[in-house]
């Protein structure tokens, strides 16, 4: 072990902490295009964006690993502190985030490609405008982290109730589909599935902007840590 | 800061090491009861339990954010290296996989509420076999921690396929009382839907595990950061 003795020069640890971000705003462009892809797939009922997503689940998998060793390596080797450890501390999380993401998108995937062969019925959700809505939340979130930007990470935390509201919406008018035993049943069980992950894919959105203001400001929900390591 | 050059004696380091471990259980041991609660309310059809669950989650959520300070200034103060780096981050991440098993615990006791008042009907579900099985999964999880057992820990990965496929046939079969349109429609769907939920919890189980191996062992699956760091 010999961390410590040998120090990198802190302008190259400053190297590799952008390196971590370029790599982090990577991942996050590979969830976004796997939701999209979902999401694209679902609206214009195309199987081939649903293997798309399949196919790219791995790869958003091996950038999380390889994320979390680059996180890992850099505490190790580095030992950094105050921002640059909330920093690190902050990828580690928004990482998994991500991952989870693409895991949702698979699910939505999924969903479409079991109704694929139905008939397309009308239903009462607007999974357009709840699709664009997290969208919109992941990409500002991913904005906020770009530029450090706190005040558009709260302006994501509130967006949250928006979608919550809508998911409630939906699953009680779905509901209604599903028990008046209409043929859409099956239809209106996967839009309901499919809503709940577009309000879960905003709780990842939320968590991104909350570790975007942890990692800013030293987070003032976490004040005991502040006082206590700064 | 003067963080290194005052560094707290090692002693007193592995001592808050095994606080960190304590207030991890202790954790763990708010998420289980969440659960068992939530589980209890579902077959007993009780409201009380239910409401146990959802007066709980905020204890559970002030837990997580005291493990995350916890574990945020040891790494700030003490800059540690090797294993026990490695059980820090795991405990961030096992903290946050406990925080969700307490989520999941109100969206079933939630779902359970919602049909409290219908009659009881039978579902081609064996939502108590699921919910035992988590219910291992996690306990093993738990105890894998205790004791830093890999081998425990590798007995939860493989725990995995089983749960995951009974929520599959679960899916399957009760998608047929819904589309026969049978008054049991709402009910069907929030067994469905817990089902699902107990999936979800078994793959927190299942990251708790992976968390463990990290630890003890620096992780096969990561093996560039043992060559790396180590």
């Amino acid at each position: 072990m010999f961390v410590g003795e040998l120090p990198v020069p802190r302008i190259q640890f400053h190297r590799s902490l952008a390196e971590l971000k370029d790599k982090l705003l990577a991942m996050a462009a590979l969830s976004q295009q796997a939701l999209d892809a979902a999401l694209d797939g679902y609206f214009k009922s195309d199987a081939s964006l649903c293997h798309y997503v399949y196919e790219n689940e791995p790869a958003i998998n091996s950038a999380e690993r390889e994320l979390d060793e680059m996180a890992y390596d850099l505490l190790a080797m580095q030992q950094p502190m105050a921002i640059d450890l909330r920093f690190i501390l902050a990828v580690i999380k928004i990482n998994s985030d991500l991952e989870r993401i693409g895991d949702q998108s698979v699910n939505i995937a999924r969903l479409t490609e079991a109704v694929l062969d139905e008939p397309k019925v009308e239903l009462p959700v607007d999974i357009e405008a709840m699709g664009e809505f997290s969208v919109s939340m992941i990409r500002m979130a991913v904005q906020s982290l770009l530029e450090a930007d706190t005040d558009l990470a709260e302006r994501v935390l509130v967006m949250d109730d928006v979608i919550d509201d809508m998911n409630r919406k939906a699953h009680g008018a779905l509901m209604k589909v599903m028990e008046a035993g209409s043929p859409a049943a099956m239809q209106a069980l996967n839009a309901l599935i499919i809503a709940r992950n577009l309000e879960r894919i905003s709780d990842h959105a939320t968590n991104i902007a909350e570790d975007v203001i942890f990692w800013v400001r030293g987070a003032d929900v976490r004040h005991k840590l502040t006082t206590f390591s700064e």
